[in-house]
């Protein structure tokens, strides 16, 4: 496979460098060669986001995803019609600060079967294409590891968000590939194929697999750190027509609580030389 | 589907009721009325396993499975040939406790391809065939939680483990079927069924999945206390022609620092009201 020589494609999720603003993201970021940033929410709360768009494009910054949306399933009706007018709002969002893509992590609710919140998830994006539409944002199912089937999301797989995509069936709905989520499953290769010959993948996501992981949330590792094959991933994705960016989304205590422009160098390192 | 209403096919893993030794578990579960009992083997050091025949015989206890064998695939072949050496020393355990199944954990080496823990399972498993034919054993692969998928498991989905039983085909093998590490496959009905066609249903798990979850190995939930529809793949795995015992695998720091005996009671409730 190609080996990374470069940073034309690292894209990094604010959320990696959670200690840092908004601001502060962008502008190390930027000072260090990363072209690539997936802007985290809550960093937006009581911004400008027409003064954070020119900073973007001031500092040559491209945002490559919006996160996140969804969280559609729920045993009560209003709470899945506060759900859509969360995901409009982040439609809005991406939109105003020329993100092509909200990254939808669909929710689950425990008080109710998993396909029940399964078709409560289609209904929901279905619902929500004409919107999406309109404002020219794309919606990305983002499968999640089965260890959070009971709260946080029933897509647990790539073939269950590729049997999404194939049934919503709009341009304006596709895929996020997250090897944290998903390499552990025997039929991974087969289904990037799939979602690639569907032109359905919006995002390639890439951290590691600590042994032993310690906490449900909070214990990604660097890529390099683990057992996750994520170079081999990246050629599936690579050969099954991707060309986007490779997403640095790593969630640590341990990474968080470090030197944050130390770490950043740390994140080059290991994307040149384990992703 | 049939609710339970005896504890008739009520088993309980010795793990369940941890701070309890062999004798204790045997002595309570026993007093309490209830009749199966899976032995976790670190609970047989330095133990003469005739005087816990003999013990399981006048509480007429049934030993439905020893806990357990596996953990095949190594980096270091010598370390592969320790493995064959434990899992023939479990059989022998097994053999020597009247337990006709000896349940494997069939490990992972994250060093390795998960493919290549795969085959090495596959290998491992078909190496021990003999042994455990000439002594009336069978092998139950249990495939875990992808949670596991980094050390303990290569094996995280019961499409995988049917794989591997067709493909070592041999009346020894079969599954167990735990509804902790399986639940949130959208698959699980299907396999079940193909599991049981095989007649390859050597065991069936329950305990609950709690949301949140906060603990990687301890912090599972007594039946009902989460998520998980345990009725439901009850009902399948029974219609899919089992007819054993629904054993209670529970690992809880919460519920291992409760009084033994109460927890012990709450067990049966749990059993008969939720699975």
């Amino acid at each position: 496979m190609t080996e990374l020589t470069d940073f034309s494609k690292l894209c990094i999720h604010t959320q990696t460098t959670k200690p840092w603003s908004i601001e502060e993201c962008i502008a190390h970021f930027s000072k260090s060669g990363v072209r690539g940033i997936s802007i985290w929410r809550h960093l937006l709360e009581g911004k400008d986001l027409k003064k954070i768009k020119t900073l973007l494009e001031i500092n040559k910054m491209e945002p490559v995803s919006l996160v996140r949306g969804g969280f559609f399933p729920s045993l009560e009706s209003h709470q899945r019609e506060l759900a859509l007018q969360d995901n409009r709002l982040a439609i809005d969002q991406a939109a105003a600060l020329g993100a092509p893509v909200v990254v939808l992590v669909c929710g689950a609710d425990p008080g109710q079967d998993l396909e029940v919140s399964r078709r409560q998830i289609i209904d929901g994006i279905n619902q929500l294409i004409p919107y999406a539409k309109n404002m020219g944002v794309k919606l990305a199912i983002e499968p999640l590891h089965p260890m959070y089937a009971g709260d946080k999301s029933a897509v647990v797989s790539l073939e269950q968000a590729n049997d999404m995509c194939e049934s919503i069936a709009s341009p304006m709905v596709g895929v996020a590939i997250d090897v944290y989520h998903l390499w552990w499953d025997n039929n991974l290769k087969n289904e990037i194929f799939r979602c690639g010959k569907n032109k359905n993948i919006l995002a390639f996501h890439v951290c590691d697999w600590r042994v032993p992981t310690i906490d449900f949330l909070t214990d990604r590792g660097l890529m390099g750190e683990g057992c996750i094959p994520i170079k081999q991933i990246r050629k599936w994705v690579e050969e099954a027509g991707f060309e986007g960016y490779n997403e640095v989304e790593v969630f640590s205590d341990r990474l968080w609580a470090q030197d944050q422009k130390l770490y950043l160098e740390d994140i080059k390192k290991s994307y040149i030389n384990h992703t």
